[in-house]
């Protein structure tokens, strides 16, 4: 497994290990639901990066280069604005809340996310679609778990809607097996998003402030997130 | 009222005139109904463009200056991608249809349509995605009239299902109303999408050959579709 956070804070180096692997053993057991943040906060980034997601969908039914294609993306692109629309439902159900004004402070930082992943190409832009849409429903029904009950069943069943992964899915696997050179450059374009993808959820999380450094405490508790993103690059044959 | 066709043909001389306007009073009565194509090309062509709406729709949300406008316009872009969906479902009831092969043979010149109205700037690109949404729904609307009655039936339901239009008028009002200077950059903005819109439609027509010109039989058909153009500017205080 990489270890995603090593790489960004450069802070490991071998006379440290030892009481890094320590500090690990004692928050092995946090989960993701343990760093839930308040609903409003959870809502709001849930519905902007959704609409991230719509938005690289969006590109993709754009460029698709048939309309067989265009079409296939385009139920993709409904379904991504499908949850979005249920979670801003959510947001509005928070008694005074403005959906626009909620979601405001992240835009800047989320749209910054969003066009870094663009991608290049058509085939970059849809393994974004496939590879981001995919994490950030993991990551987020695993955070959702941790919301107060009511609110929590609902965005559960948000997240487990049909997302249409399996039409990326088919139209990736065609366009690599059309194109074997595409698998290369591929796999690395999924560590990047994977890694960027990351670090745009980290801050979504309520980290305590408990002497546990925040490369300590997430690294673990992104483990399974990491292993989800490798079954599905392993789906279109692709190393993770 | 303006006439586009003559524009567009350049054939209209003074000694012609008087001819001409004997052509079109024998063609007065022709509505769009009665050249309305079989239900495949209708279907394959009302579906292909109401993906570029879509896909125009799309870029108006990816480029929204705030989140309360983003959140705002992606519903009209869900209005159209459920419109879109809702035509491709009619297509697929067509025996032995494929919806992606119907809508190819329209791809290539649809989509040099949609890269010709895509708009500059964000007003530019909002004012394009209300003139050619209302232009085209009250083009297949009249041209559904002469569909066979069951299928007509479903499509005008399709056609005068919730299209968001209300949504797109206020922010436009309230781009023009913060700076006003934008009029009339947006009103000569909306006759090009109205000139580029008309031509794209003309060629989903049946055209008899009955010995009257193209010009002669599409001039009077398309004057209902220019006045509610016009009343779609006038309601943001533009001149068509």
């Amino acid at each position: 497994m990489v270890n995603w956070f090593r790489r960004q804070t450069q802070r490991v180096v071998v006379p440290r290990l030892h009481s890094r692997n320590e500090a690990l053993a004692n928050v092995s057991k946090v989960e993701l639901a343990e760093l839930t943040p308040e609903l409003l906060p959870f809502l709001a980034q849930a519905a902007y990066l959704q609409l991230t997601v719509f938005e690289t969908l969006s590109t993709v039914v754009t460029d698709a280069p048939t309309a067989r294609s265009k079409e296939a993306v385009s139920r993709v692109a409904g379904f991504s604005l499908d949850k979005q629309h249920r979670l801003v439902v959510e947001l509005q159900r928070i008694k005074g809340t403005d959906a626009g004004s909620a979601m405001q402070p992240y835009a800047e930082r989320i749209d910054a996310y969003r066009d870094r992943i663009r991608g290049a190409t058509w085939p970059e832009a849809l393994a974004c679609a496939y590879v981001t849409a995919g994490l950030l429903d993991d990551f987020f029904r695993r955070v959702a778990v941790g919301l107060p009950s009511d609110a929590s069943r609902r965005v559960l069943e948000i997240f487990d809607s049909e997302d249409g992964e399996s039409i990326l899915v088919d139209e990736l696997r065609a366009l690599i097996e059309a194109d074997p050179k595409l698998a290369s450059p591929l796999a690395l374009w999924g560590r990047r998003l994977v890694g960027d993808t990351l670090l745009i959820v980290r801050s979504a999380l309520a980290l305590p402030a408990d002497g546990h450094s925040e490369e300590e405490r997430l690294e673990p508790v992104f483990t399974e997130l990491i292993a989800a993103h490798t079954r599905r690059m392993d789906a279109l044959g692709l190393t993770a």
